[in-house]
């Protein structure tokens, strides 16, 4: 049982990886297997449900990822401003890392139309991104900001990011992050209290 | 001639149609065939490159249709605020008209890895945002906003748009577009000279 719970996490971030790298569609099983090293024996029994279910999990296993970012960076900051600071760099550290070459796990679900097609992916795929605004939301209202500029920031931060994430690959350039991330700072500062704090800190 | 050109030009705007709507390895000759009405035999006559070059004329026609929305979204601006709002609200109203069923015309070829594979799409994409984000830091440069801050407020408008364009249709929400253009806005205002004006109007 350990094995193959082992086998299915590695299928899993195999799947999140390739769909980063060249999408949904040119994901295939046969790669998803070479890459994780797991049997072929194994696909069926851990996702009866096929690709489809294959690529739900990689983007439920991306969203928690960027939700545990987003913790971690808003246990490390002192204000929403600072909060989007290292959530942001952290998302351009990812990109120049990757050579431009790593995009969104979820994205793809929904650019090629799989969320469209089937009510679970597009179930999926509006969860993955409502967990990520949601928990965004949460911390800004954390450090002060009201609840509805709270919410406002953290749907363009996501926005924001999701985009620099296509452009700067497009471009092959930071540009876009640091343009964003300019833009939404000085958006947290406007809207947080003059003298932000949390928890005692 | 004239009837072939015509041909062609009704299979670029199909292949921008489905590239939109399912992206670009769902997007087979066939389909856009069918959905053109072009003859079969006119393919590889078009398109000797196949279908990578028949993407990429889809491409370089999305961003110069952006590229026209942006100058007539200018030219009924009076301030780089006006035009960052004008641009934000024509994305918002497609992604809303198309029931969230529409997102970019070149991202896909940058998110499915095509972009990375062939030296000529990664090109087709670079020129592509490129295009989009030099026009609109012109624009901005010329209602008044210093050139540095331009090019920046154009980036992030250009990656606000496109990641709002995912996570919209993920969300089947209007809200990204709300925040990106709230957000975008605050900043155009703050780098626009106190009474911005152009061309004496």
């Amino acid at each position: 049982m350990a094995r193959r719970s082992d086998a299915k996490q590695k299928m899993v971030q195999a799947a999140r990886q390739l769909i980063r790298e060249r999408g949904y569609n040119a994901t295939a099983f046969s790669d998803v297997l070479e890459l994780s090293g797991a049997p072929r024996g194994s696909v069926y029994f851990h996702f009866p449900g096929g690709k489809t279910q294959l690529a739900m999990e990689a983007a439920e296993a991306h969203a928690h990822e960027q939700v545990t970012i987003i913790d971690r960076a808003a246990d490390q900051a002192n204000s929403a401003a600072q909060l989007v600071e290292l959530y942001v760099d952290l998302g351009r550290e990812g990109m120049v890392d990757s050579n431009y070459g790593r995009g969104c796990g979820v994205a793809p679900l929904v650019t090629e139309g799989a969320a469209a097609e089937s009510a679970d992916v597009g179930e999926t795929t509006r969860r993955a991104f409502s967990e990520m605004t949601d928990r965004l939301a949460f911390h800004f209202a954390a450090f002060g900001v009201d609840r509805t500029a709270a919410r406002e920031l953290a749907h363009a931060v996501i926005a924001g990011v999701q985009g620099a994430m296509v452009t700067s690959r497009a471009l092959h350039s930071p540009a876009p992050y640091d343009a964003v991330r300019a833009v939404l700072v000085s958006r947290a500062v406007s809207v947080s209290p003059k003298t932000s704090s949390r928890k005692g800190t």
